[in-house]
């Protein structure tokens, strides 16, 4: 094998590191403290397996079991609840226990691309609540009522918030249609579970979806799956031949080092949801202030959540005139300490200001700035 | 929510950290030095995806696509290769896309109970070749024939070694009867990719299942798939809406830490497996040093592998008497410093002497001959 390539493997770095993160997919995913400890205490193998039973989730040392029965059913709201890879394979594993190939799904058209291809994965039909259009892409959820009498769907999901916009959408109004019409209601909280407070009971819905990379604190790939515990038997269902397996969970899911961080980042997880008020606050600043300098933000208005997208044709047209084209903007970022827009992404982007605190979101506005008058 | 619950989560430790490992689930995954600063490096969230373009295995910076598409598809003598959660994942991915609900497919007896539960997950009938029974277990593959005339099964699969006994089949002879025949064979080789030499494409199979955590000296959980170019399109097919994300690993699947170790062990790994025939005489020297102690080894003699099975009913017998009972000897060997049998078995146990060099297994030695005589 080319020594070259396997020398390249020896000592992996990243570029990003101590860079004021306002990287969408990562600021709700940045280490706690005892996280960190956990990550190399349970950093070889199958560590989180040593008293290991049969099942993950009836683990006692690391406290799995107690994590998984008793608290995060009280932190979701929900009956039951389980760890997963994550939340596109927690929506997998609901459609996949409740549909069969041929049925219908009705979903936001907000919905993130896993919720498609999950619903290919189980060989369904997807109906698509749309959005109102640009500049807000809000979704009417009103009108699943609609489409429930037209497709008789199996399942109901919404995004809440979704990825691109950070919308919120009416959770709780979805709700009531789901119940009045006894269709199941998958909540996608992989942008809320762990950010902000929401708990499935309040919500009305009979499943809901967290993501611990992308909301928990957590190493990656992890998420959680909470449920009602009516289908508990359906979607937790057990092997014929293995009484403690669950077949859909494939006997175990997150075997390994991302639960632990996930465990123990939680207490702080639990804290922070609490300061939630402070954070859209902070998102609704750093949005006026971007407004100022010219740039617009797309979604809803005023902006409750901190996934923020923004149009910025001035840096689009910069880069028709610059030699790195549209990865100047990411490059003089950088020299800047700061990490977030897709390195290429000139006309649009996404951020989110989760992790950064005002004077770190300040630096970044005065980059911004900077960065125009450099050019103008 | 509970004060007390939530403290346990803020200091989680492992009791047998530091302790001589004989556990068969983590010997192959203990961590490279490399793969230790990988772990801290990437252990945020979706770090890996810092330079992602849409999809995992075409990330440039870490260099997964490179591991992936060149480095992997070489080590593991397959024509392609990709990364997913683990070997159970991997198997349910493969007879997820070529199997139908009612088909049937044919097995080994050894089977790990994954493989089951994988196949109960699409909705399959297995058929099982036998195992010799007490003491060898072994498997004579040319069984494989009369169940393939019998059943026309859509898929073979062989577990090599499986993970009780640490038997090897004949996997080669498995793939000239899947040839013949023209059914497509999985190779499950948890517990040989990353231990042991063993190539795809010398053994005549369709695919190649490996795991990280179990035998690449990477966190948990993830593993490797090798398949025929044949397989590429239809168990890597691409969504109709997304072209480049593959609907059965829905998107992405490792994507977080534990590629970074992964990749990052994978020069070490390479280079041990060239060390193979060492491992196999000390696992071989150390099961006939059992022996003499009045443990009986089960599976194949000569052994070829180094997970191994002790029959030791001694201990059972002491077991009996004590007020720890089954207990006893997973305290007795963790006081010495020693961990690996499953606590509370005594009348047989696995364990590996993957991890433990000559002198450390001599102190397993030793404090079995102490332990039989403290209570004899």
């Amino acid at each position: 094998m080319k020594d070259k390539a396997l020398q390249r493997l020896t000592h992996l770095h990243r570029e990003h590191k101590g860079l004021i993160n306002i990287m969408p997919l990562q600021t709700g995913g940045l280490l706690t403290e005892a996280a960190k400890e956990a990550l190399i205490e349970f950093g070889d193998g199958y560590s989180v397996c040593d008293f290991c039973l049969g099942r993950l989730s009836d683990i006692a040392k690391p406290p799995a079991k107690e994590f998984v029965h008793d608290l995060l059913p009280q932190f979701l709201g929900s009956d039951v609840a389980t760890v997963v890879h994550g939340a596109r394979e927690a929506i997998f594993t609901v459609i996949h226990s409740l549909a069969q190939p041929g049925d219908t799904i009705v979903v936001d058209s907000n919905r993130h691309y896993t919720t498609v291809v999950a619903a290919e994965r189980v060989g369904l039909n997807i109906v698509e609540v749309p959005h109102s259009g640009y500049p807000e892409f809000k979704v009417d959820v009103d009108r699943y009522e609609d489409l429930i009498q037209q497709y008789d769907p199996r399942l109901l999901l919404l995004t809440y918030p979704d990825g691109s916009y950070g919308n919120l959408p009416d959770a709780q109004r979805t709700g009531e249609i789901a119940q009045a019409h006894g269709v199941p209601y998958i909540l996608n909280g992989a942008y809320a579970v762990g950010r902000m407070p929401v708990k499935m009971d309040e919500i009305g819905a009979d499943f809901i979806v967290g993501s611990g990379h992308k909301s928990m604190a957590s190493a990656g790939p992890c998420g959680v799956l909470g449920m009602k515990k009516k289908w508990e038997e359906r979607v937790l269902r057990t092997s014929k031949s293995y009484k403690n397996k669950e077949i859909e969970l494939l006997g175990c899911t997150v075997r390994g080092v991302p639960l632990a961080t996930l465990m123990a980042s939680f207490p702080d997880v639990i804290e922070r949801v609490c300061h939630w008020g402070e954070q859209v606050a902070k998102a609704q600043w750093f949005s006026a202030e971007m407004e100022k300098l010219g740039f617009k933000q797309l979604g809803e208005k005023p902006h409750l959540h901190d996934l923020l997208y923004f149009e910025t044709l001035q840096l689009y047209e910069i880069s028709q005139h610059v030699r790195e084209r549209g990865y100047f903007f990411y490059k003089e970022l950088k020299n800047r300490g700061i990490w977030g827009p897709q390195p290429g992404l000139t006309k649009a982007f996404k951020v989110s200001t989760f992790a950064a605190d005002r004077q770190q979101l300040t630096s970044v506005l005065d980059s911004c700035k900077a960065i125009l008058r450099k050019y103008s």
